[in-house]
């Protein structure tokens, strides 16, 4: 079972394994500078089908079916899978997953549900809940500019601090200790923080003080420092979030410049490919995840990485309300089992 | 940490104990046959605030801080806090949760949610991963009409077998063996069923193949009959589910008839409230629980009840691309500890 340490953060002492992963990606996504790493690509972001909530929910199909290949594994050698997106009520995972027939439990973190689902996979694992759990989670530009902003067809002009949505997929199974390359050593899950951010184009502001917060809680829980890992790598707070993540710390004298990377700038080439502060969606962490980091994990180039998730909780009905934009942040230690 | 007993099902062998729970309900629940047992009841369904959102996230607010004062508890004396409702993007949870400080995991297994924080909630504090766990889920009939189906000032006709959303909230608190009046036995979490219902105006089909499933597999997995429990108690079937969960099982030998209950069938009135099939939406199955239910199971009055939490995992957007609705259950086993 887990042990926890300080007030938030817990150790997971038989430390569960990554038994599989797999990332799916869309066209723009594979023409970044890591679509050698995607385990599925698609030319075409309809991936055939007859809407972008149904092109959606195949991503999340295809990411674990995938995961599970290479994990040498079937669904039924899974006891739950855990899923969620940034679609209303949650439909790309839940109509992407329902064929399995694997006890389904939804969850709903924004942009931090990879590392929602990840943790929660690896705490089931380590505290004998499951033998065998799956976290999986999507995003599609298309469907979450329909829902969110504006159709496609509008042509609406997107702000500088605007994030672009990946179309993109990511899973991991989880399973017990000592198999798999890569084995997940602590949870920290994140307290919502709202500092009233308003502005429904700058969500990385919106998530940054989640970051920093999580993070915080975790250095001081461990008493570790950001030089005892390779890489602090966030979800998606972009080029204005990463910026406001590191100047809170920095306040708070902790310093994570040279070590800190973010999922949605690593996904898209910023200027050539014109996705202004950097990607963004459930997909892109998942994918990020899901290709270079866990494949660098494997291999041992990267040995040690705090994974830190990042969401902005809130829906259009809210902004058009008045509300501000909560964020909130979860944070996965991964480790290489590398010689 | 919990046993794995067949497939689906987890004993929970230190059983946990609710610590507390709480009810907060609106006008027209109040004046239902559950009206004496909720602890905090509302006749302006606005709860004064400007938006039925906003006042959705005020019944979440006070359940949990009902739930918590019942427990003589602080937000600070808990470790994590589950959540989820029917709202896109799960902002009632999201607003009337933000100010506690309490790590927050967003859930979303539409009216199932009840049942799914509750038996996560439970499977935590069993397991080690927290040591007090709060679960909690809303619904408002006003903010569910007007996001699901038509604004309320369009007065639409409902056909017979449409629900009532309940303007209703339930919040439980769980911590560890011995403390509390009831404990959590198992949990059986469910796998998604569709038999390809498609009508959004009658969940209670939609829903019915999932708790028969649910309920099938905790009975194999545990050898258990129906005879074994005082009451079984679904979410939200109203009478057309109901009708047809009890017509599944009987198929299977398993009748259940004389000790089935429902929580859309006990909220309200049917006739004299004109609520047609019944009532729904997850603050429905989370107000009769954490009302009567946990009333009844503390006094001794109902010694063993089998919760089965009922969702419809659909959106307007997947029934209008003609898509079915999937629904899934979850159990849980609830036995009083009054001698």
């Amino acid at each position: 079972m887990p042990t926890r340490i300080g007030k938030y953060t817990l150790q997971l002492d038989k430390a569960p394994g990554i038994l599989g992963f797999a990332s799916v990606a869309g066209k723009k996504e594979k023409e970044g500078p890591l679509g050698a790493f995607f385990d599925v690509s698609h030319t075409d972001n309809t991936l055939g089908d007859v809407s972008w909530e149904k092109a959606e929910s195949q991503l999340q199909t295809e990411a674990v079916q995938t995961a599970l290949k290479k994990a040498a594994l079937e669904g039924k050698d899974v006891d739950y899978i855990l899923a969620g997106d940034l679609l209303n009520q949650c439909i790309s995972s839940t109509f992407g997953l329902r064929s399995l027939g694997i006890p389904f439990l939804g969850q709903y973190g924004a942009c931090s549900t990879m590392a929602q689902t990840l943790g929660l996979a690896s705490l089931f694992v380590e505290s004998g809940i499951a033998r065998r759990a799956v976290a999986v989670t999507s995003s599609h530009f298309c469907s979450a500019e329909r829902q969110f902003r504006f159709p496609l067809e509008y042509g609406g002009q997107r702000t500088p601090t605007a994030q672009w949505t990946a179309t993109a997929a990511g899973s991991v199974v989880v399973g017990a200790h000592g198999r798999g390359e890569v084995k997940i050593n602590a949870v920290t899950f994140g307290r919502i923080a709202d500092l009233g951010i308003k502005d429904a184009n700058n969500m990385g502001a919106a998530m940054a003080p989640a970051a920093a917060q999580t993070l915080h809680d975790y250095l001081t829980d461990t008493g570790a420092s950001p030089s005892d890992y390779d890489l602090i790598l966030t979800g998606d707070l972009g080029a204005v979030g990463c910026e406001l993540m590191d100047e809170i710390l920095e306040k708070d004298g902790i310093d994570i410049r040279e070590i800190h990377n973010d999922c949605g700038l690593m996904i898209y080439e910023r200027q050539a490919q014109d996705v202004h502060a950097g990607g963004s969606g459930c997909g892109c962490s998942a994918a990020v995840l899901c290709s270079i980091i866990l494949r660098q994990l494997s291999s041992g180039e990267l040995k040690k990485v705090l994974f830190i998730g990042t969401g902005a909780l809130m829906s259009t009905t809210s902004s058009q309300q008045g509300e501000s934009i909560p964020g909130i942040a979860h944070l996965v230690f991964l480790e290489s089992q590398a010689k």
